[in-house]
């Protein structure tokens, strides 16, 4: 290929949401404890915190590892019911991360496609959603209910490439997690971290984080540096 | 001094309380961000774990420049209250951290001289030493009541080992907070970090931590990497 073949690749922005443009994480682990507790599973709550974010099947394939406890399909259906109230007693209180809303609007503005892949189920998210503004017609949101395998698999960064109808070569994925970087990995996209998730930096870096930002409101500050020419 | 002369340096442990011992940092966390939200302060959750573990006075100044409020004395006081509110609600949910109990035993019976060192005041502290069955009558513990600079100052380590009849610099500090590990190194005593705080290894690592374990259990387990020769 000759160098004036070169086309340049624009970028697309892939967006988790829990941790990342929304400030929920902490609800979500103590939701957890809640519901491990009532199902008398004792598990330390920075253990839960590192968890987050994965799918939930895997997830409670941790459960059972690090805690020896065996959980039938019922009582880890129980567990996720569970969580569900935990955490719906307290969302009413979550807020958007700040810059969230400016971040994503900047994008729209600059003409830079984006979209929203969370390992949570719509029902969770939908609510959050609103709070952020986001149009459900014209951005693509992909829940854990429109794959069959959520993070640390690539899948859901993958239909939200499609969705956008970008190769996800040159998209990149934000998010707060270690899954999410290591999804991103998977994927071939580039892993943004935020720091909003309560992870550390270094944390971010090893899972494969190219450029590691405090929260949304950094990365609008920054976004030059991952390709949001405007 | 001659070879013949060293005398052999006998390990002493000064444990901090919240995140070190006992599962409670996710809980402090949330009803901070209760009382700052009550107080129509808003600051991201993540940026409230970070700063946990710190004085009280410096942590109030922290949010202070942070979101550019004024907080006036009263405000402060208020703040205070209501976080200890928040936290009163939830701290009968407070658990033992996995093998601290186990842990505090062993070197009782190994005879290794420890105390706990916190920057919480007593009044919080009371009933989470209680769930420890740390007997007050014969393990010293150090408050926040006690002393006029809490961490990152070294006043509380220095206290401890003085309680102990110990110089600070044979002692080691253990702890879950960078703050923690900024104080060691200020009283000139070493920092064992723990992640059961939820900060990351490397943050502790850079704070100064000589050594990172998960949690008193994985500590116990380790004992004699740190000078604890049974």
């Amino acid at each position: 290929m000759a160098v004036q073949d070169v086309v340049h690749r624009k970028t697309a922005l892939v967006f988790d949401l829990d941790g990342t443009l929304v400030d929920s994480v902490y609800q979500h682990v103590l939701a957890w404890r809640e519901a491990l507790e009532t199902e008398g599973v004792e598990l330390s709550v920075w253990r839960i915190h590192r968890k987050i974010g994965m799918s939930g099947g895997l997830f409670t394939n941790m459960l059972l590892r690090e805690t020896g406890t065996h959980l039938s399909h019922e009582r880890i259906e129980r567990l996720q019911r569970l969580h569900a109230l935990a955490y719906g007693r307290v969302s009413r209180d979550v807020r958007p991360l700040p810059g969230a809303r400016a971040l994503l609007d900047a994008l729209t503005d600059a003409d830079i496609p984006w979209a929203i892949a969370t390992s949570g189920r719509m029902d969770s998210a939908g609510p959050v959603l609103e709070t952020l503004g986001v149009a459900l017609d014209r951005v693509p949101v992909i829940t854990r209910d429109l794959v069959k395998y959520a993070k640390p698999d690539p899948d859901l960064f993958l239909a939200a490439a499609a969705s956008l109808g970008i190769p996800i070569e040159s998209a990149s994925v934000v998010g707060d997690s270690v899954w999410d970087m290591l999804a991103a990995q998977r994927a071939r996209s580039l892993g943004i971290g935020l720091l909003s998730g309560g992870y550390g930096m270094e944390e971010l870096e090893r899972a494969g984080a190219y450029r590691v930002y405090e929260d949304p409101a950094d990365l609008l500050n920054h976004l030059d540096e991952v390709g949001g020419r405007r």
